[in-house]
């Protein structure tokens, strides 16, 4: 591992898709690193990473580690639990390892006494769009966006020093969490988002055999609603596994709701249907919140949670 | 009524809001009216009209239609449903009455026997925004969509001539339907996002008692799925009511899909879920139709089903 400044770090991205391409792009911008290695299984995504200039240069996931600073773990929640352990196993310890995933409760559970746990930092940047793969790095994809950082207790002060500055380098803002409480919010706010979509995308190709109808009839209304439909399954089905008991909760909770307003539906009973989509609508109110994240976020007050 | 050129016509909208006031900010653009008269049972929807410069007259229903050639319904289905009739009781017989309802069976089934029946032309402008009222009138809201028809064979020639060409001045693409299909194939592609997202607003709602927590970790992904709960009440619950028996059959059809995946999920299947999540991907090539629509809506395919 080189010891160098600021400007000579190395970082190694593995899995230089949508989240790991988007951060080589605005750290690189920021001068965060100056030499950004990909690591993937997949020959034809270090390619691409490298043509459209994501990556320096693209290695086994051995030999990035033996020259990088700073490691991201960019891939399905699956991989990342199964390769966080022999990464720690085998990096320099000066070096440090963060994750991207959309779950912290088995990542972190995996590592927990793993001697070299002071190394890791487990992240959740709040960021993305429904598109994957290299192609789909984007400049400024994370800027006013939330990151959740788990266990902070676990890790190095200069190994926390080190990855806050990467999302300052972001323009994140960086909260804490609980693993569990992480996972808990998540499954709804985020997870049971695209369960609903990837379904209602389902059901609607599912009966609409005729596309034409779809295309003729859909309005804008019908294409946010979908839009996450759109998702990586590769991404999405090991995050909806590694959540399953809050996902779970959560699923059966919107399905609940759903048949109530199904049997007031089949009721006639428009009062209740009413009463039901005005509660709904104070979604307003926190959707205004969301757009204006970049000021809104309540940082010190879920500081004050802790 | 007056019979006047083109430049002179004037136009009664019954509920200047999102949908009649865009209407009128377009067509008095286009040159297609000369005189806008709101008609509405709030006073204070009228005021705003007038003072948003949507409307040149707020005037009491009898009144506006003595001198109108085209008469807008722009208001709940559940309204245009009681309405309608009264309206062709009482019109003279040159003027012209288009609705803009989001359901058509009921509507149309309500004037179906009416002696003044030609005099309508059954309408349903696929175009909206989750917000209401004359505030949310906006210029170009229907440029590039779809406008339906419903029986138009029993709309008289001239009546059809006329309201094609306002629907041309929106700039949108009239297709025609049966009713009965209109319903069926709205309640999967429009009305059930709806349900989805009024729901999913309400579930997350009720968890997340604390709404810092949908502040901090809902990313732009839940602000696009739950966009649609922001929707009027007023608006959609008669909507639901109108297509009960289509929107219950939908809303089933999503049930039973979210049910699979809970199972599925329960089960720890990831293949299953893998699967259902690629299969809902296909609809990424008909997003692509709908971004594309003023190009690509296959309006001659629709008219061979005829």
């Amino acid at each position: 591992m080189k010891q160098s400044g600021k400007q000579q770090r190395t970082i190694a991205i593995v899995g230089a898709g949508l989240i790991g391409g988007s951060m080589a792009k605005d750290l690189r911008r920021k001068g965060f690193a100056s030499r950004f290695i990909g690591v993937s299984r997949k020959p034809e995504t270090s390619a691409r990473a490298l043509e459209l200039g994501l990556i320096d240069d693209a290695l086994p996931l051995d030999e990035a580690m033996a020259v990088s600073d700073i490691i991201i773990l960019a891939i399905p929640v699956n991989a990342i639990q199964k390769m966080l352990p022999e990464v720690l196993d085998k990096m320099s310890s000066a070096a440090v390892v963060l994750d991207a995933g959309s779950t912290k409760g088995l990542i972190c559970e995996a590592v927990r006494n793993h001697p070299m746990r002071s190394r890791f930092v487990a992240s959740h940047p709040i960021a993305g769009t429904e598109n994957s793969g290299p192609e789909a790095a984007i400049e400024g994809l994370f800027r006013g966006k939330v990151n959740i950082i788990c266990e902070r207790e676990l890790s190095a002060p200069d190994a926390m020093e080190t990855v806050t500055a990467l999302f300052d380098a972001l323009e994140m803002k960086t909260l804490f969490m609980d693993p569990t409480e992480h996972d808990k919010h998540v499954a709804y706010v985020s997870h049971l988002s695209h369960v609903s979509s990837f379904l209602l995308g389902q059901t609607v190709l599912d009966i609409e055999k005729d596309q034409k109808n779809i295309f003729n009839l859909a309005g804008s209304g019908f294409a946010s609603t979908v839009r996450l439909a759109k998702s990586s399954p590769d991404m999405w089905a090991p995050i909806f596994a590694q959540n399953k008991k809050y996902l779970n909760q959560a699923l059966k909770e919107y399905i609940r709701h759903l048949q109530i307003f199904q049997q007031h539906l089949e009721a006639g009973d428009m009062e209740k249907l009413h009463q039901i989509m005005l509660e709904a609508n104070s979604i307003r109110r926190v959707l205004q919140g969301i757009e204006q994240s970049g000021q809104r976020v309540q940082a010190q007050a879920v500081e004050e949670q802790k």
